[in-house]
């Protein structure tokens, strides 16, 4: 590959690059001196269930490990072990150490779908954060202004509501940026609400006399409901580790409006292909339906493979368009003696699903007819239902078990 | 003493308590426990020449610990050695652990003039502050908020003004609240430019669980001009290292203005003695010059006893009145060789004394008429002295010499 294809790989889906000039000067003279760059992008230690919104980094880190760099998946345990930082929120809870190896573990079982096991290095940032003394603190803090923290959008806006801003909350920017002049990143990549931290780091680079990283940000992509920013707490994300039938399923869920951007950041199809999908639904020379069978198609490949993804699409075609239930569906297992009279409670059947948990949840979605067994649905809540083996259950659109009683 | 009485002695010369009922209900307690107070009071350890303007200070500290407390003379070691904090003068240099040290004698030499050795604890703030760890600076700054911290005057004002203030500038009033948290402190003393700080200490106090300290601020004095605040480098200050002498003489030399300041808040003269002497001057019954001489005679009392301050007295009386020279003046000796002919450059001759070491300065003093040999005055710069022994020299108004030749 050439400069400028290089360049073409790494931009494609960015909001921002900070600056394309340092960037191709950067792989220009990582060429020169067969040293490939640093490249670096920083995850929060108490969330590591990932799913497609993610893979956006994720998915631009792999690229430039493609192009032979380096990766630092940086898990910021050291803000987990100090508990929130915003101040606010009493949710968050402070990590264990043995709870960020547990959940560092979970990260790379997943990453690892993605990224190159072998250009990534996993790192903690406590290993340097945890040391820094109180001198070095104060020399941290001594390179950045208030008046220039008080840049960032979320403080201005809290600082202009009189909402407190706590001092400490002015160390965290400061901490992420320590990190890239830990790690001497020549790139740092983020979501677009990232970008104030990413050019502290590129500040304080050349206050330590580093040469300053590049950013990189990408867009926050919508979740399945088109509308917030994918997140697991909104229910509306599609999980990486998702079975090939419920990746499948959501995928096909999405608002339309949504297709091209999934295309462009969460596969590889190339630009031309993509830029006739385009053409073609402009000009009704296909249909969003097809074209995203077509998406969800290639994002179960990425994660299950080819045979997976085929699969997935004849189930849905059974499911959602004959109306069949799916093949290979899995099977509940239900102990004889939890049945009295070969009846259980709905609810009580449902939770042994462990697909939802609360009561209240599962009264509602009965309430909602998402509830069928043997595809007629469940009206009422307070029944006990007569079950026998291989029954089918289904939960939702996407959840079908097959009833054994053992 | 009975508590109203205690409170009247504390109060003398106080700019602002806070709060007298809560420093009341300290001294019962104190007294009822038998546990004497926590009384603290930070010194920046680059400084170590003590003049009359720290003396408001180290004598209110003095009169708790003539009502039983313990003092905390806390030396801001930890400050010291990091540097400027204020990261614009580039004159504050970092003091090595060494230089600490011998600061630090330097300063006991010169409080226990003062303080009580047998009820001052000499602290260091590295004791504890530089055992912090990142965790607790974060904890420690989550206590406090950016707005309040812009409320202080100083960062308030240069915010507006577009000024840049470093972050590490909020650390300051914070590092300062914990060592009043480390020594569990009952009462912080400070100039009035410290309240804003001593606040801090109060509110974190509360916040890790103590019970808050009451801060007492005092006044900032006028040096011998009348117009600055005391300070070594504005020249306008009577060290209490001084020889009787000279701080007699420099006590003679503050305006009228001040002279009741300076009763009430460097010497013990009781209330009733200085309101009479108010009374009397404004009724013309004394001139300033009586009561002034009085004021210098307590004063030089203070540090020298009472024979050295009837002496300085004397001798004051001779060189200003009847203009002649005062008794016991110290001996320049000269070294033969220096002399050609008998005769030396005058600036040479003023060199000898190390009382002016930059020529500029010696140059200055002459053409301004400030030196004299044998009473009188040297009119040109540029001239070669005849010098014998018994010759006396005079710098300025208070500085006379004996000339021996060796």
């Amino acid at each position: 590959m050439d400069l400028s294809e290089e360049m073409k790989l790494i931009k494609r889906g960015t909001k921002e690059i900070i600056s394309e000039e340092e960037l191709e000067q950067k792989l220009i003279n990582s060429k020169k001196n067969k040293k490939p760059l640093v490249i670096k992008q920083g995850f929060d230690p108490s969330a590591p269930d990932i799913h497609l919104g993610h893979t956006v980094g994720l998915r631009k880190l792999r690229h430039f490990q493609d192009l032979g760099h380096e990766v630092y998946f940086l898990i910021g345990d050291f803000t987990g072990m100090i508990g929130d930082p915003s101040g606010r929120s009493v949710t968050r809870k402070q990590l264990t150490p043995d709870e960020v190896k547990k959940n560092a573990e979970t990260y790379k079982e997943q990453v690892f779908k993605i990224l190159d096991p072998e250009k990534t290095i996993v790192e903690f940032n406590s290993h340097w954060l945890g040391k820094l003394s109180f001198v070095e603190v104060i020399k941290l803090c001594s390179k950045y202004t208030v008046a220039r923290m008080l840049e960032r959008d979320d403080f201005a806006n809290r600082f202009r509501e009189q909402k407190p801003i706590g001092v400490h909350e002015f160390l965290y920017p400061l901490m992420q940026a320590y990190d890239s002049i830990a790690l001497k990143a020549d790139v740092e990549l983020g979501g677009t609400d990232q970008k104030f931290n990413l050019l502290v780091g590129r500040d304080l680079q050349r206050e330590y006399n580093q040469e300053p990283q590049v950013i990189i940000t990408l867009p926050l992509i919508e979740g399945t409901d088109g509308v917030e920013k994918m997140s697991k707490s909104l229910g509306n994300y599609i999980g990486i580790n998702e079975n090939p039938f419920d990746m499948y399923g959501k995928t096909m869920s999405i608002p339309d409006k949504l297709i091209l951007t999934y295309f462009e950041l969460l596969t590889d199809i190339p630009y031309p292909d993509l830029e006739k999908i385009e053409q073609d639904l402009k000009e009704n020379k296909t249909t969003p339906l097809t074209v995203k069978k077509r998406l969800a198609k290639e994002i179960v490949k990425i994660y299950h493979g080819y045979h997976q993804a085929n699969e997935a699409e004849k189930n849905f075609q059974k499911v959602f368009q004959e109306k069949k239930i799916p093949e290979n569906i899995q099977n509940l297992l239900l102990p004889r003696h939890i049945l009295k009279n070969n009846k259980i409670w709905i609810v009580k059947l449902i939770k042994q699903t462990n697909l939802l948990s609360s009561t209240g949840e599962i009264l509602r979605i009965i309430e909602q007819g998402g509830v069928k067994i043997n595809n007629k649905k469940v009206e009422e809540t307070n029944i006990d239902l007569e079950i026998k083996e291989g029954d089918i259950l289904r939960v939702g659109k996407l959840y079908f078990y097959r009833i054994k009683i053992v």
